[in-house]
Protein backbone atom coordinates (compact mmCIF):
# COMPACT_ATOMS: atom_id res chain seq x y z
CA UNK A 1 0.00 0.00 0.00
CA UNK A 2 1.75 3.55 -0.96
CA UNK A 3 1.92 5.68 1.91
CA UNK A 4 -0.94 7.65 3.02
CA UNK A 5 -2.47 9.65 6.29
CA UNK A 6 -5.55 7.37 7.12
CA UNK A 7 -7.81 9.01 9.54
CA UNK A 8 -9.93 6.36 11.03
CA UNK A 9 -13.27 6.19 13.32
CA UNK A 10 -12.84 4.18 16.73
CA UNK A 11 -16.80 5.14 17.58
CA UNK A 12 -17.87 6.73 20.67
CA UNK A 13 -16.51 4.46 23.40
CA UNK A 14 -17.36 0.99 23.33
CA UNK A 15 -14.29 -0.76 22.07
CA UNK A 16 -16.33 -3.30 19.99
CA UNK A 17 -17.53 -0.77 18.23
CA UNK A 18 -14.35 -0.32 15.79
CA UNK A 19 -14.62 -1.69 12.57
CA UNK A 20 -13.05 -4.33 10.56
CA UNK A 21 -11.66 -1.80 8.18
CA UNK A 22 -10.47 0.31 11.14
CA UNK A 23 -8.65 -2.54 12.90
CA UNK A 24 -6.86 -3.58 10.00
CA UNK A 25 -5.51 0.25 9.68
CA UNK A 26 -4.39 0.15 12.88
CA UNK A 27 -2.44 -3.29 12.50
CA UNK A 28 -0.66 -2.12 9.56
CA UNK A 29 0.72 1.93 10.96
CA UNK A 30 3.71 2.01 11.29
CA UNK A 31 2.91 5.91 13.02
CA UNK A 32 -0.32 5.98 15.28
CA UNK A 33 -1.48 9.80 15.81
CA UNK A 34 -4.06 10.92 18.54
CA UNK A 35 -5.10 13.98 20.45
CA UNK A 36 -4.07 13.40 24.17
CA UNK A 37 -4.35 15.71 26.85
CA UNK A 38 -1.36 17.10 28.79
CA UNK A 39 -0.62 13.98 30.41
CA UNK A 40 -0.73 12.27 27.17
CA UNK A 41 -3.67 10.57 28.13
CA UNK A 42 -6.25 9.58 25.14
CA UNK A 43 -9.64 8.36 24.70
CA UNK A 44 -9.55 7.57 21.65
CA UNK A 45 -6.23 5.21 21.81
CA UNK A 46 -8.15 4.56 24.75
CA UNK A 47 -11.46 2.95 22.73
CA UNK A 48 -8.97 1.31 20.58
CA UNK A 49 -7.25 -0.54 22.76
CA UNK A 50 -8.61 -4.31 21.56
CA UNK A 51 -6.90 -3.71 18.10
CA UNK A 52 -3.75 -1.76 18.54
CA UNK A 53 -0.66 -4.02 18.15
CA UNK A 54 1.66 -4.65 21.21
CA UNK A 55 3.97 -1.36 22.40
CA UNK A 56 6.82 -0.97 20.22
CA UNK A 57 5.07 -2.29 17.25
CA UNK A 58 4.64 1.33 16.02
CA UNK A 59 5.82 4.91 16.86
CA UNK A 60 2.93 7.19 18.16
CA UNK A 61 2.69 10.87 17.06
CA UNK A 62 0.25 12.43 20.37
CA UNK A 63 -1.27 15.72 19.81
CA UNK A 64 -0.96 17.29 23.45
CA UNK A 65 -3.43 19.86 23.46
CA UNK A 66 -3.86 22.93 24.98
CA UNK A 67 -6.85 23.25 27.95
CA UNK A 68 -6.99 26.49 26.96
CA UNK A 69 -10.08 27.25 24.56
CA UNK A 70 -7.81 29.45 22.49
CA UNK A 71 -7.73 28.48 18.96
CA UNK A 72 -4.60 29.83 18.15
CA UNK A 73 -2.91 27.17 20.56
CA UNK A 74 -4.78 24.78 18.83
CA UNK A 75 -3.48 25.64 15.59
CA UNK A 76 -0.11 25.85 16.69
CA UNK A 77 -0.56 22.26 17.75
CA UNK A 78 -2.40 21.02 13.97
CA UNK A 79 0.42 22.95 12.31
CA UNK A 80 3.39 21.08 13.87
CA UNK A 81 1.66 18.20 13.36
CA UNK A 82 0.62 18.19 10.21
CA UNK A 83 4.25 19.52 9.18
CA UNK A 84 5.41 15.80 11.05
CA UNK A 85 2.50 13.79 9.00
CA UNK A 86 4.07 15.18 6.13
CA UNK A 87 7.57 14.48 6.63
CA UNK A 88 6.83 10.86 7.89
CA UNK A 89 4.66 10.06 5.26
CA UNK A 90 7.04 11.26 2.35
CA UNK A 91 9.77 9.07 3.80
CA UNK A 92 7.25 6.14 3.18
CA UNK A 93 5.37 5.25 6.25
CA UNK A 94 1.99 4.88 6.78
CA UNK A 95 0.09 7.41 9.69
CA UNK A 96 -3.07 6.60 11.03
CA UNK A 97 -4.86 9.27 13.03
CA UNK A 98 -7.56 7.73 15.59
CA UNK A 99 -10.70 9.43 15.91
CA UNK A 100 -13.43 9.37 18.81
CA UNK A 101 -16.70 8.81 16.59
CA UNK A 102 -16.52 9.75 13.07
CA UNK A 103 -13.48 11.47 11.86
CA UNK A 104 -15.42 14.20 9.80
CA UNK A 105 -18.44 14.43 12.27
CA UNK A 106 -17.56 17.49 14.86
CA UNK A 107 -13.73 16.34 15.05
CA UNK A 108 -10.91 17.71 15.03
CA UNK A 109 -9.53 15.55 12.24
CA UNK A 110 -10.78 18.01 10.06
CA UNK A 111 -8.21 20.54 10.77
CA UNK A 112 -5.20 18.14 10.07
CA UNK A 113 -7.26 16.83 6.65
CA UNK A 114 -7.03 20.48 5.55
CA UNK A 115 -3.66 20.86 6.00
CA UNK A 116 -2.80 17.98 4.28
CA UNK A 117 -5.42 17.00 1.28
CA UNK A 118 -3.70 17.79 -1.58
CA UNK A 119 -0.12 17.34 -0.20
CA UNK A 120 -0.30 13.51 0.58
CA UNK A 121 -2.79 11.10 -0.52
CA UNK A 122 -5.42 10.77 2.51
CA UNK A 123 -7.69 8.24 3.38
CA UNK A 124 -10.60 8.52 5.94
CA UNK A 125 -12.50 4.96 7.21
CA UNK A 126 -15.94 5.94 9.00
CA UNK A 127 -16.64 5.71 12.74
CA UNK A 128 -19.63 5.15 14.59
CA UNK A 129 -21.08 8.37 15.18
CA UNK A 130 -22.27 9.53 19.25
CA UNK A 131 -25.83 9.78 17.02
CA UNK A 132 -26.26 6.50 15.89
CA UNK A 133 -24.42 4.97 19.46
CA UNK A 134 -27.61 7.43 20.91
CA UNK A 135 -30.31 5.72 18.83
CA UNK A 136 -29.35 2.38 19.76
CA UNK A 137 -28.72 3.07 23.25
CA UNK A 138 -32.24 4.35 23.40
CA UNK A 139 -33.47 1.69 21.16
CA UNK A 140 -35.13 4.58 19.44
CA UNK A 141 -35.64 5.25 15.82
CA UNK A 142 -33.65 7.97 14.98
CA UNK A 143 -36.18 9.07 11.47
CA UNK A 144 -38.84 6.87 9.88
CA UNK A 145 -40.11 7.11 6.51
CA UNK A 146 -41.36 11.13 5.94
CA UNK A 147 -39.60 12.59 8.87
CA UNK A 148 -36.55 15.04 8.71
CA UNK A 149 -33.85 15.39 11.37
CA UNK A 150 -31.61 18.13 12.72
CA UNK A 151 -28.26 18.12 14.42
CA UNK A 152 -27.43 21.05 16.72
CA UNK A 153 -24.88 22.32 19.09
CA UNK A 154 -25.83 23.16 22.87
CA UNK A 155 -23.63 25.99 21.81
CA UNK A 156 -25.92 27.45 19.26
CA UNK A 157 -28.19 30.28 20.15
CA UNK A 158 -31.78 29.59 21.69
CA UNK A 159 -33.19 30.77 18.86
CA UNK A 160 -31.51 28.52 16.53
CA UNK A 161 -32.58 25.73 18.80
CA UNK A 162 -36.14 26.30 19.08
CA UNK A 163 -36.38 26.60 15.04
CA UNK A 164 -34.76 23.53 14.64
CA UNK A 165 -37.12 21.69 17.43
CA UNK A 166 -40.09 23.59 15.36
CA UNK A 167 -39.12 22.14 12.21
CA UNK A 168 -37.90 18.83 12.54
CA UNK A 169 -39.87 15.77 13.68
CA UNK A 170 -36.22 14.69 14.80
CA UNK A 171 -33.46 16.55 16.70
CA UNK A 172 -30.25 15.34 18.34
CA UNK A 173 -28.69 18.30 20.23
CA UNK A 174 -25.17 17.72 20.77
CA UNK A 175 -22.42 19.51 23.28
CA UNK A 176 -25.15 19.71 25.73
CA UNK A 177 -22.91 20.33 28.58
CA UNK A 178 -22.64 23.74 30.00
CA UNK A 179 -26.00 24.58 28.00
CA UNK A 180 -28.20 22.26 29.71
CA UNK A 181 -30.14 25.29 30.98
CA UNK A 182 -30.82 27.15 27.90
CA UNK A 183 -31.21 23.33 26.14
CA UNK A 184 -33.82 22.60 28.77
CA UNK A 185 -35.91 26.48 28.18
CA UNK A 186 -36.12 25.60 24.64
CA UNK A 187 -37.23 22.28 24.83
CA UNK A 188 -40.10 23.89 26.81
CA UNK A 189 -40.75 26.65 24.63
CA UNK A 190 -41.16 24.30 21.71
CA UNK A 191 -43.50 22.23 23.85
CA UNK A 192 -41.03 18.79 23.35
CA UNK A 193 -39.70 18.40 26.57
CA UNK A 194 -41.45 15.21 26.77
CA UNK A 195 -40.37 13.88 23.38
CA UNK A 196 -36.38 14.12 24.66
CA UNK A 197 -34.12 12.06 26.03
CA UNK A 198 -30.74 12.24 27.69
CA UNK A 199 -27.72 10.63 27.33
CA UNK A 200 -24.11 11.13 28.26
CA UNK A 201 -21.06 8.68 28.10
CA UNK A 202 -22.65 6.61 25.54
CA UNK A 203 -20.80 2.97 25.85
CA UNK A 204 -18.43 4.53 28.69
CA UNK A 205 -17.79 3.11 31.91
CA UNK A 206 -20.28 6.00 32.94
CA UNK A 207 -23.16 5.77 31.17
CA UNK A 208 -25.97 7.13 31.97
CA UNK A 209 -29.75 7.84 30.58
CA UNK A 210 -32.38 9.57 31.60
CA UNK A 211 -35.70 9.18 29.44
CA UNK A 212 -37.18 11.47 31.39
CA UNK A 213 -35.79 14.43 31.26
CA UNK A 214 -38.06 16.33 33.55
CA UNK A 215 -36.20 14.63 36.25
CA UNK A 216 -32.71 16.60 34.56
CA UNK A 217 -31.54 19.54 37.40
CA UNK A 218 -30.25 22.45 35.23
CA UNK A 219 -26.86 22.24 36.33
CA UNK A 220 -24.32 21.72 33.48
CA UNK A 221 -23.39 17.72 32.70
CA UNK A 222 -20.25 16.84 30.91
CA UNK A 223 -18.77 17.89 27.34
CA UNK A 224 -19.82 14.07 26.13
CA UNK A 225 -23.77 14.24 26.93
CA UNK A 226 -26.61 15.22 24.10
CA UNK A 227 -30.67 15.07 23.95
CA UNK A 228 -32.23 12.84 21.24
CA UNK A 229 -35.95 14.19 20.17
CA UNK A 230 -38.29 12.26 18.56
CA UNK A 231 -42.12 12.65 17.91
CA UNK A 232 -43.40 10.84 20.86
CA UNK A 233 -46.50 9.13 19.15
CA UNK A 234 -45.27 6.75 16.35
CA UNK A 235 -47.87 4.53 14.55
CA UNK A 236 -46.71 1.53 12.84
CA UNK A 237 -46.30 1.90 9.43
CA UNK B 1 -26.01 -14.93 26.90
CA UNK B 2 -29.99 -14.94 27.54
CA UNK B 3 -31.96 -15.13 24.24
CA UNK B 4 -32.29 -11.07 22.50
CA UNK B 5 -33.20 -10.13 19.33
CA UNK B 6 -30.58 -8.17 18.24
CA UNK B 7 -30.61 -5.60 15.48
CA UNK B 8 -27.32 -5.35 14.14
CA UNK B 9 -25.83 -2.48 11.80
CA UNK B 10 -23.70 -3.85 8.91
CA UNK B 11 -22.81 -0.33 7.06
CA UNK B 12 -23.23 0.87 3.90
CA UNK B 13 -21.83 -1.17 1.57
CA UNK B 14 -18.31 -2.18 2.40
CA UNK B 15 -17.98 -5.33 4.02
CA UNK B 16 -14.94 -4.28 5.87
CA UNK B 17 -17.33 -1.65 7.54
CA UNK B 18 -18.23 -4.25 10.01
CA UNK B 19 -17.81 -3.49 13.70
CA UNK B 20 -16.32 -6.05 15.69
CA UNK B 21 -19.63 -6.18 17.94
CA UNK B 22 -21.43 -6.72 15.32
CA UNK B 23 -18.88 -9.43 13.79
CA UNK B 24 -19.19 -11.18 17.12
CA UNK B 25 -22.88 -11.13 17.60
CA UNK B 26 -23.33 -12.61 13.54
CA UNK B 27 -21.07 -15.37 14.43
CA UNK B 28 -23.06 -16.54 17.59
CA UNK B 29 -26.60 -16.22 16.12
CA UNK B 30 -28.94 -18.94 16.19
CA UNK B 31 -31.20 -17.26 13.68
CA UNK B 32 -29.95 -14.89 11.20
CA UNK B 33 -32.81 -12.31 9.78
CA UNK B 34 -33.20 -10.00 6.99
CA UNK B 35 -35.25 -8.18 3.83
CA UNK B 36 -34.69 -9.79 0.38
CA UNK B 37 -36.39 -9.30 -2.41
CA UNK B 38 -38.53 -12.00 -4.11
CA UNK B 39 -35.62 -14.22 -5.22
CA UNK B 40 -33.89 -14.07 -1.85
CA UNK B 41 -31.49 -11.84 -2.56
CA UNK B 42 -30.37 -9.76 0.60
CA UNK B 43 -28.53 -6.79 0.09
CA UNK B 44 -27.40 -7.14 3.90
CA UNK B 45 -26.43 -10.16 3.81
CA UNK B 46 -24.19 -9.64 1.08
CA UNK B 47 -22.37 -6.63 2.87
CA UNK B 48 -22.20 -9.11 5.69
CA UNK B 49 -20.20 -11.70 3.61
CA UNK B 50 -16.79 -11.56 5.58
CA UNK B 51 -17.73 -12.84 8.85
CA UNK B 52 -21.42 -15.08 8.13
CA UNK B 53 -20.46 -18.36 9.53
CA UNK B 54 -20.32 -21.08 7.25
CA UNK B 55 -23.63 -22.08 5.36
CA UNK B 56 -25.47 -24.55 8.27
CA UNK B 57 -23.95 -23.33 10.77
CA UNK B 58 -27.08 -21.28 11.48
CA UNK B 59 -30.81 -21.06 10.57
CA UNK B 60 -31.72 -18.20 8.33
CA UNK B 61 -35.17 -16.21 8.23
CA UNK B 62 -35.62 -14.01 5.22
CA UNK B 63 -38.60 -11.52 5.15
CA UNK B 64 -39.02 -11.78 1.70
CA UNK B 65 -40.39 -8.21 1.18
CA UNK B 66 -43.15 -7.51 -2.05
CA UNK B 67 -42.67 -5.03 -4.56
CA UNK B 68 -45.58 -3.41 -4.46
CA UNK B 69 -45.29 0.12 -2.45
CA UNK B 70 -48.11 -0.53 -0.58
CA UNK B 71 -47.77 -0.77 3.50
CA UNK B 72 -50.17 -3.39 3.93
CA UNK B 73 -48.19 -5.73 2.19
CA UNK B 74 -45.04 -5.11 3.79
CA UNK B 75 -46.81 -4.99 7.51
CA UNK B 76 -47.93 -8.50 6.74
CA UNK B 77 -44.21 -9.09 5.96
CA UNK B 78 -43.69 -7.59 9.84
CA UNK B 79 -46.55 -9.05 11.37
CA UNK B 80 -45.39 -12.69 10.69
CA UNK B 81 -41.49 -12.31 11.12
CA UNK B 82 -42.19 -10.75 14.30
CA UNK B 83 -43.84 -13.90 15.52
CA UNK B 84 -41.53 -16.16 14.44
CA UNK B 85 -38.71 -14.38 15.88
CA UNK B 86 -40.97 -14.39 18.98
CA UNK B 87 -41.58 -17.71 19.42
CA UNK B 88 -37.57 -18.52 18.50
CA UNK B 89 -36.99 -16.33 21.63
CA UNK B 90 -38.98 -17.62 23.39
CA UNK B 91 -37.29 -21.27 22.49
CA UNK B 92 -34.00 -20.00 23.86
CA UNK B 93 -32.55 -18.98 20.38
CA UNK B 94 -30.38 -15.87 19.55
CA UNK B 95 -31.94 -13.88 16.79
CA UNK B 96 -29.94 -11.12 14.42
CA UNK B 97 -31.44 -9.12 12.37
CA UNK B 98 -28.65 -7.78 9.32
CA UNK B 99 -29.21 -3.95 8.69
CA UNK B 100 -27.58 -2.12 5.93
CA UNK B 101 -26.19 0.96 7.38
CA UNK B 102 -27.81 1.57 10.65
CA UNK B 103 -30.36 -0.25 11.92
CA UNK B 104 -32.49 2.78 13.11
CA UNK B 105 -31.54 5.46 10.70
CA UNK B 106 -34.29 4.98 8.02
CA UNK B 107 -34.16 1.41 7.98
CA UNK B 108 -37.02 -1.32 7.98
CA UNK B 109 -35.47 -2.64 11.47
CA UNK B 110 -37.52 0.21 13.45
CA UNK B 111 -41.02 -2.26 12.40
CA UNK B 112 -39.55 -5.12 14.15
CA UNK B 113 -38.49 -3.62 16.95
CA UNK B 114 -41.37 -1.41 17.52
CA UNK B 115 -43.18 -5.04 17.33
CA UNK B 116 -41.13 -6.53 19.08
CA UNK B 117 -39.93 -4.19 22.07
CA UNK B 118 -41.43 -4.61 25.68
CA UNK B 119 -42.45 -8.53 24.48
CA UNK B 120 -38.72 -10.35 24.27
CA UNK B 121 -35.00 -8.90 25.52
CA UNK B 122 -33.65 -6.24 22.39
CA UNK B 123 -30.22 -5.12 21.42
CA UNK B 124 -29.19 -2.45 18.75
CA UNK B 125 -25.65 -2.59 17.52
CA UNK B 126 -25.15 0.90 15.56
CA UNK B 127 -23.79 0.75 12.41
CA UNK B 128 -22.12 3.18 9.68
CA UNK B 129 -24.66 4.97 8.08
CA UNK B 130 -24.72 6.37 4.80
CA UNK B 131 -24.05 9.98 6.16
CA UNK B 132 -20.51 9.36 7.50
CA UNK B 133 -19.80 6.94 4.53
CA UNK B 134 -20.46 9.59 2.14
CA UNK B 135 -18.29 12.20 4.10
CA UNK B 136 -16.01 9.67 3.98
CA UNK B 137 -15.67 9.28 0.43
CA UNK B 138 -15.57 12.89 -0.24
CA UNK B 139 -13.01 13.31 2.26
CA UNK B 140 -15.19 16.11 3.11
CA UNK B 141 -15.54 17.35 6.79
CA UNK B 142 -19.82 16.79 7.51
CA UNK B 143 -19.94 19.98 10.15
CA UNK B 144 -17.08 21.97 11.74
CA UNK B 145 -18.10 23.67 15.13
CA UNK B 146 -20.99 25.73 15.69
CA UNK B 147 -22.33 24.48 11.82
CA UNK B 148 -26.01 23.17 12.24
CA UNK B 149 -26.92 19.89 9.91
CA UNK B 150 -29.67 18.47 8.94
CA UNK B 151 -31.17 15.15 7.11
CA UNK B 152 -33.96 15.59 4.52
CA UNK B 153 -35.04 13.41 2.14
CA UNK B 154 -35.44 13.29 -1.62
CA UNK B 155 -39.16 12.87 -1.49
CA UNK B 156 -40.01 16.07 0.67
CA UNK B 157 -41.41 18.97 -0.90
CA UNK B 158 -39.51 21.14 -2.42
CA UNK B 159 -39.93 24.13 -0.14
CA UNK B 160 -39.17 21.73 2.63
CA UNK B 161 -35.77 20.62 0.72
CA UNK B 162 -35.29 24.53 0.19
CA UNK B 163 -35.63 25.43 3.81
CA UNK B 164 -33.11 22.80 4.84
CA UNK B 165 -30.82 24.55 2.47
CA UNK B 166 -31.50 27.88 3.33
CA UNK B 167 -31.06 27.18 7.08
CA UNK B 168 -28.51 24.39 7.61
CA UNK B 169 -24.58 24.70 7.04
CA UNK B 170 -24.46 21.31 5.82
CA UNK B 171 -27.19 19.16 4.61
CA UNK B 172 -27.47 15.49 3.34
CA UNK B 173 -30.25 14.70 1.27
CA UNK B 174 -31.30 10.81 1.40
CA UNK B 175 -33.00 8.89 -1.44
CA UNK B 176 -32.49 11.31 -3.69
CA UNK B 177 -33.14 8.85 -6.85
CA UNK B 178 -36.45 9.59 -7.82
CA UNK B 179 -36.97 13.30 -7.27
CA UNK B 180 -33.41 14.64 -8.09
CA UNK B 181 -35.02 17.22 -10.41
CA UNK B 182 -36.84 18.62 -7.83
CA UNK B 183 -33.72 18.40 -5.63
CA UNK B 184 -31.26 19.88 -8.27
CA UNK B 185 -34.35 22.94 -8.29
CA UNK B 186 -33.82 23.29 -4.75
CA UNK B 187 -30.30 23.86 -5.19
CA UNK B 188 -30.59 26.17 -7.48
CA UNK B 189 -33.25 28.27 -5.36
CA UNK B 190 -31.39 28.32 -2.63
CA UNK B 191 -27.72 29.28 -4.45
CA UNK B 192 -26.19 26.06 -2.87
CA UNK B 193 -25.60 24.20 -6.32
CA UNK B 194 -21.69 25.07 -6.54
CA UNK B 195 -21.82 23.78 -2.40
CA UNK B 196 -23.48 20.36 -3.52
CA UNK B 197 -21.99 16.88 -4.07
CA UNK B 198 -23.68 13.70 -5.23
CA UNK B 199 -22.85 9.89 -4.80
CA UNK B 200 -24.52 6.65 -5.34
CA UNK B 201 -23.83 3.12 -4.19
CA UNK B 202 -21.04 4.15 -1.65
CA UNK B 203 -18.75 1.52 -0.85
CA UNK B 204 -20.09 -1.26 -3.63
CA UNK B 205 -18.70 -1.43 -6.81
CA UNK B 206 -21.25 0.67 -8.94
CA UNK B 207 -19.64 3.67 -6.67
CA UNK B 208 -20.28 7.15 -8.47
CA UNK B 209 -19.40 10.48 -7.01
CA UNK B 210 -19.88 13.72 -8.74
CA UNK B 211 -18.32 16.57 -7.45
CA UNK B 212 -19.42 19.24 -9.64
CA UNK B 213 -23.43 18.62 -9.82
CA UNK B 214 -23.62 20.80 -12.98
CA UNK B 215 -22.86 17.77 -14.84
CA UNK B 216 -25.56 15.88 -13.54
CA UNK B 217 -29.08 15.32 -15.46
CA UNK B 218 -32.20 15.59 -14.40
CA UNK B 219 -33.12 12.26 -15.06
CA UNK B 220 -33.80 9.87 -12.03
CA UNK B 221 -31.12 8.03 -10.54
CA UNK B 222 -30.41 4.75 -7.76
CA UNK B 223 -32.69 4.31 -4.61
CA UNK B 224 -28.77 4.36 -2.58
CA UNK B 225 -27.81 8.34 -4.09
CA UNK B 226 -27.39 11.09 -2.11
CA UNK B 227 -26.35 14.85 -2.05
CA UNK B 228 -23.79 16.20 0.45
CA UNK B 229 -24.48 20.17 0.58
CA UNK B 230 -21.64 21.90 3.02
CA UNK B 231 -20.44 25.55 3.09
CA UNK B 232 -18.23 26.05 0.52
CA UNK B 233 -15.73 28.20 2.03
CA UNK B 234 -14.54 27.48 4.97
CA UNK B 235 -11.36 28.47 6.52
CA UNK B 236 -8.38 26.96 9.01
CA UNK B 237 -10.26 27.56 12.64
Amino acid sequence: MSPKFIGVGVGPGDPELVTLKAARYIQQADIISYIANSKGESQAKSIARLVLPPAGGYEELPLLMPMSEARAAANTVYDNAAIAIHSAIKAGKQVVFLCEGDPLFFGSFAYLLLRLQGEVNCEVVPGISSLHAASSALQLPLTLLQESFAVVSGRHSFEKLAAALRQHESVVILKAGRSRQRILAALQATGRTAEAQYLEYIGREAERIQRDIQHLDAEPGPYFSLFVVTKQQRKHH
